[in-house]
């Protein structure tokens, strides 16, 4: 079989290393002049080469970085990839010297910790995105930690509370949220270089002082896994997946609270999109953004993840620099659903006409009544239980507040019990009114104003121990580039 | 409740209305211009708008579009936008008639059409790369009709058969998901043009000339379906998906049948990354990156798929501008994946030695021995089972080829009958070669040389069949754009 | 290597082969019965048996069917699955002739025909509730022509509708899924039987007759795909999905109608689950259960799909029983959504006073009142608008419907014009009615009895049109059950 | 509207409330049981039922559970459901006070307790059986620590390994998805019991108390969010899908090395499911079928969370009974790989034979003499490379080992060098061994015996330590259980 074709074929080169090279240029570019400085450094710390020819090599690394116009670097086929193109670069100016950075190390394990590198910045980011808006969150909680809402059930009103006590309970799904980002964030901690091409070297490489260099914890220990495994893809875009799939449950109340019939929420002028002819017509549109940027985001993180499905366990491109940049996508539409988030919610307030309205018409602190008769008359809970619906269907039937039908309850009572209530009118009104009921409710995670406030310094606690794991995180890569930088410039000046 | 705020929010406008007025530059604009131009002709035609009102705003239609330069326009926020912008515009240039353009229209159809006319232009071309890719199968299958090969059953070596032949299962495959893509195709037939806000119009419209005008086969019916309605949007991208979930399978065998050790497929040089220092190591990366660009586009399909679940069925932007937009991505990466394979398949060849190598080793034309052998030496199955599986272990013993043990295959037989076979030697060297199985399975659908022609001629057929609604799709619309500009030539020129 | 490990593993028999012998038990004994007696018929008619030994093999296999009870039939491990159980009951009673009914066939072949059959009659199943519901809404729009409701977008208030035209819009989407359902279908009515293992077989079978004798419409033509390929499942499962996640938007605008505070939709006793203590609590929980249904059954649909996902184009367990199995959970799941919504929509009701007020308070008809200024008025359109503008804030103002909002309207045209308007009291209760506003959409797809009277008729014809397809189908089966019946009786006869 | 119609209506009950019925009969009626007696022993302990009012209660259970046969209990729509039939059971015995159990409790944190006690067992088991699986392959990569292997990247053969240097690699991932799998499992460890129905309680409950009676380790906060967040259903099958998404990976390998052509792994005969007239077909049967069970786990979990897509965020059916009971089907699949997977590899070998013909086949120790000539020769990289390269090129076209071709490879140095090499020929038999590659490679996360069973060493540490964090969940329930009866068994005889 003769073959004279020659790489690359050209639609190959435009379907696929064209478009790779882009990529590299627009995300990795970076990432791979800090491998190349600190895998330099290794090599000369080790002995792996001699000082002279690590500062030979050093030096036409910073040229080269300094020379080239990524911008204006275009693919032309001459050189496979990115890669190639550097190490081209470098025997240009090196002749043979020029292959020997390349000791001890392959494309594969590059590969990945570039890969590592991109996601731990962009999930730092994002993780920042959520704690700020657990932050704003946890204020508006604060803030509104007195102010009444009608809580449903089934999607009907059911009880009073607060909402503050409703965005605590958002919150603390969002700190869970934040605290599964956080452990998927640490499987990016551990640095694949050294593994070679898969088994690690026959050099006496130094792969703690890598993982150092490029900011790690420390290496990735099984040298085939640091290049074939992908639950660090995996783990992180499932525990994205879930902050947005989260964060679209509370959007739905947004947008039922929102609406005209309901009214819960008022949306401010500045988030509303209005009609000039209709003036009652004020779209919260906002909220549907919301939605399906939130959508969009669950949707790209399952993409990078089914990618995965049934590809073999070995090195392989499925997990590699295309697939990496598609899933770029969904910090970007998520970053939006955060910061838009962070900025919509605290903006909104609570229409407490509304609220009132509801309250009373759905008579939702009837179940109040019965509980304070059987403390506080001592009856059955069955007589409470009868007293109370007969009370609240003659004050539906004349669509009265349930608090100003102390007459029609005292006509249960006695239709019941055949005596008076000792319950008098004021205590009657306090024990239906929605402020009681929430006074009432200082359990453990209740709406009452002590059990929130202690909620919410757990919370606060909860972000700040994230807060401070996320700094230290960005710390360790920070004094990482320094010491690359102060190493790489004491190698050149070798 | 005091409310001083003022739209847009500036979160808002960086995160969801700036965004959304760069997808419309780059995505809608020209669609729009159609729409405007095509509802102008048809308020005219119908008497709706006087002739002269008609020309006025045609003409400054005509100088906006020639005046505009989009690259240079960004958003500022004035205008919520780019409708409102153009609106503005037409405000600025004819005052209160430039309104009198938006008259029995609403953005809510104006959107759907637009999203539909994109869709259309987008599903059009992959399309034909779709049928590209089949023209490329069937003249490869044709090509190699002859070219034998190892047929696998649970990952096995299990019967021999022919290139064309294996082709031609993977042929069907496509043409029926281009049938299926060809259905959701006719999903963006009808316009929704004339359904304004939701229920059409109070005004005499003329829907039909609406369609007509802007290329559609007619329009929508159910006008609150027209603007709420997403099937045409989740039945493409369902029938988008399979295409590559179907064709990644075809992937996977690609990159079995090239692995090292089996080698069946050669893949050439332009086609392959190798390495200089192993000259055995042949990397057949496109397959590879057609796998993952496959399941990315599977991905995003589901993305946008999933983006509509538990959305309200009413007018909602969960199916509008930015879901729309970011599932072109789809069409990108899969036009990749028909492009790359359409180069890729026919550059590859069926590495015979290969072939007969692991046809020889696995045994696998003994079932036609035993058959034969049922045929024309009258034997019961069991019997022809018994001496074909004797022959069969003495010749795998041996190391030889099924063809050369007739010896071994006369001792089986006689120990079996206490005969000698009337079989002959040349007879059973023809008995049990590869290329007299595939002879004898002349069946319908088999991988006979007449049976494999009759269908690869069926295949061109249906082709045909469908590169021609195809381009009837094509010219309709095409006649359609010479339509619209002579009649709104004609209403310039009023 | 020595290996003295015998089939099956304990564990490969406890966590596969018995649960896959139960799923045959369950879903494909009779089916697998049909291929044997269809198949038998082939052979003698074609001569591949001698009629005496077809006829023998008849009764043996009659005599199985009638002795076993499958029931207590367990999987012992001494046969790999039900198909060699058979072929050993076979031999019990014919010795070596019990073989010869597995002549020019295979388990490949037969696998994937059973599994059509089976996937045909649940589809077909199916098929009749997505019909039967079709049948259920459009009764229940014709019902429900005039009801007039209020019509949403962005999830606000936007026009007035009827019952029946936002039906009619549900409706359309639902033909159209049922059309992607029968094009599904029709990926179910072709025979892989003849095939065999993968490449036909060298006896002189007859496709034609097989696919005949077990109801398809004929023979699927490529063998190698006949086993192989596995969009006749996946295009299924996708339609499927289609159909449910459509409906779940329905669903979602369901729950809202019937929120308390909207009130637009009345939920009978028999369907809502109440509290006894809080009278105004009536949870329309079915709702619910719609909508996690219809959710759980497009999850159902996915798993099928993306268990195809990245395995090989061959013959794989993959698209076989226990995959199949799995899928069926989603017939059950969607089946009930099917009954239960046509069973709950038509007993719902509108509650016109919720809807009066609605209309009233946001003010929908206002459009209308302006596009009427500029019709009868001669206004422009800014004039017109600038006065329906004031009058419907006046009117929100002090809390009255825009219908008596005539001063306020009178006011407003004074102001803007100078002069009285000539619209007089009645012709402005006219045209701010939400009846006139229906009326006078009487556009293609519009709501006005006569536009959707047309569009429902429409409906019907396409419903039937399907329906006579489902029968079509069904006709056909039987009537190969039938044929087959016959000529396998006169088998056993011989 | 007049409304005679009463509950249930019989298609409701039909598909929905017979359905749950036999659901909770087969999932939850033993949980339900604890949770009635534990809020029971809460009541008394604070003191919300006075002693002999509980005592009887208690009593009433106790016979209620002895002498219901829950099988022989069907559905008849007299009560709601489950719940509602039990609190009539008390109230046959006990009257009014048969209410007085459901004091300062709802169906809402009733349910959610339940939920989570259910998967907390089904998770423990999961666990269980992952961590089962993670020490037979420990105990496997330790037996097979020396056994070499070719490793692959791109599909192709790359450098030699060892069998259990593979399998370390796999094992990592797997405790890394443990891990995930455990902090999911921690989500299940706070209890919802004490929210009622969104808002705690008036009465003074005691949460602390009853989630250590029911085995949890303290309450879950926020009372909304007990019965609204759905996080802990979601993070859990999330970290389940990723067990098998990455299992399923390690099966496309075993998919490959199992193939006839590869043969790298081989299966032994209790493992594969053989032909009797093909003696070389053996199917290794149970790979695929750990493949499509393990993506169709992977698609059940995705089912259950899509579930939970854009719905509201307040208690809803979408998170509870049915979908729930959905959802443990993955538990039923999974189980079923995790243990066939555990039987299967060890179960397995590897064919020296075969890897020593692949790794001369393809040159694979090739990269190490390039290295060796380097660090032993003194050369630069691009002439040791030239030399390594020339002879590959020189053993390949000869069909011989590397390790044999030291006279190809003298030829070469002399070449390039102009001298002989001072690499003896049992030298360089030795740098071209495979066992001296692996030796070499000794460092962090290498194939070397020694850095192998330090990785082993930490693999056994961490799995012990989940191992012993799983014990310590079982032993807390199984104290609560204990308590829990105690404290009832007092109750009853107060």
């Amino acid at each position: 079989m003769t073959d004279n074709s020659t790489f690359p074929d050209p639609t190959y080169r435009d379907t696929v290393l064209a478009p790779l090279f882009e990529g590299v240029k627009a995300h990795y570019a970076q990432g791979m002049d800090a491998i190349n400085r600190a895998h330099l450094v290794m090599l000369a710390e080790t002995g792996i080469l001699p000082p002279w020819d690590a500062a030979r090599i050093a030096r036409a690394l910073g040229e080269i970085t300094r020379e080239t116009d990524l911008s204006a670097l275009a693919y032309t086929g001459e050189h496979e990839d990115y890669f190639f193109w550097i190490e081209a670069q470098l025997r240009d100016r090196l002749g043979d010297l020029g292959g020997a950075l390349h000791t001890a190390r392959s494309r594969n394990d590059m590969d990945h910790t570039l890969f590592k590198m991109a996601l731990r910045s962009r999930a730092g980011h994002l993780m920042q995105q959520v704690l700020h808006l657990t932050t704003a969150l946890t204020d508006k909680a604060a803030a509104e930690a007195d102010t009444l809402i009608v809580a449903y059930t089934h999607g009907q009103p059911a009880q009073p509370s607060t909402f503050g006590h409703y965005l605590a309970a958002a919150i603390e799904v969002l700190l869970r949220d934040a605290e599964r980002l956080e452990a998927a964030m640490r499987g990016l901690d551990h640095c694949p270089m050294g593994a070679a091409a898969i088994t690690t070297s026959g050099f006496p490489i130094d792969r703690e002082r890598m993982a150092e260099l490029l900011g790690f914890d420390g290496p990735l220990v099984n040298s085939y896994g640091c290049i074939a495994s992908v639950d660090y893809i995996t783990g992180l875009y499932s525990a994205i997946k879930l902050v947005f799939l989260h964060l679209g449950r509370l959007i739905q109340d947004m947008a039922f609270w929102s609406a005209f019939e309901v009214g819960q929420l008022y949306v401010p002028n500045a988030l509303v999109q209005v009609s000039s002819i209709m003036p009652q017509k004020r779209n919260p549109v906002p909220i549907e953004h919301l939605r399906h940027l939130a959508s969009v985001t669950v949707g790209r993180c399952d993409m990078v993840v089914s990618t995965m499905h049934n590809t073999p366990f070995t090195d392989m491109n499925d997990s590699e620099g295309e697939v990496q940049q598609a899933g770029y996508a969904a910090f970007e539409s998520g970053g939006r659903v955060l910061d838009l988030l962070a900025a919509f919610l605290p903006a909104c307030s609570i229409n407490a006409d509304r609220v009132r309205q509801t309250t009373d018409a759905a008579c939702i602190t009837i179940t109040e009544l019965a509980d304070t008769l059987v403390r506080d008359e001592g009856l059955t809970f069955r007589a409470a239980h009868e007293i109370a619906s007969q009370t609240a269907r003659a004050v539906i039937a004349k669509r009265m507040p349930l608090g100003s039908g102390y007459a029609e309850f005292a006509a249960a009572f006695a239709e019941e019990t055949g005596r008076a209530p000792d319950l008098t009118k004021p205590a009657f009104a306090e024990a239906t009114s929605p402020e009681t009921f929430i006074a009432r409710r200082d359990r453990i995670g209740g709406p009452a104003p002590g059990a929130l406030a202690k909620a919410l310094e757990k919370y606060r606690r909860d972000a700040d121990v994230m807060q401070t794991q996320c700094r230290r995180r960005i710390s360790r890569v920070s004094a990482a580039d320094a010491a690359l930088d102060a190493a790489f410039q004491h190698l050149t000046e070798t």
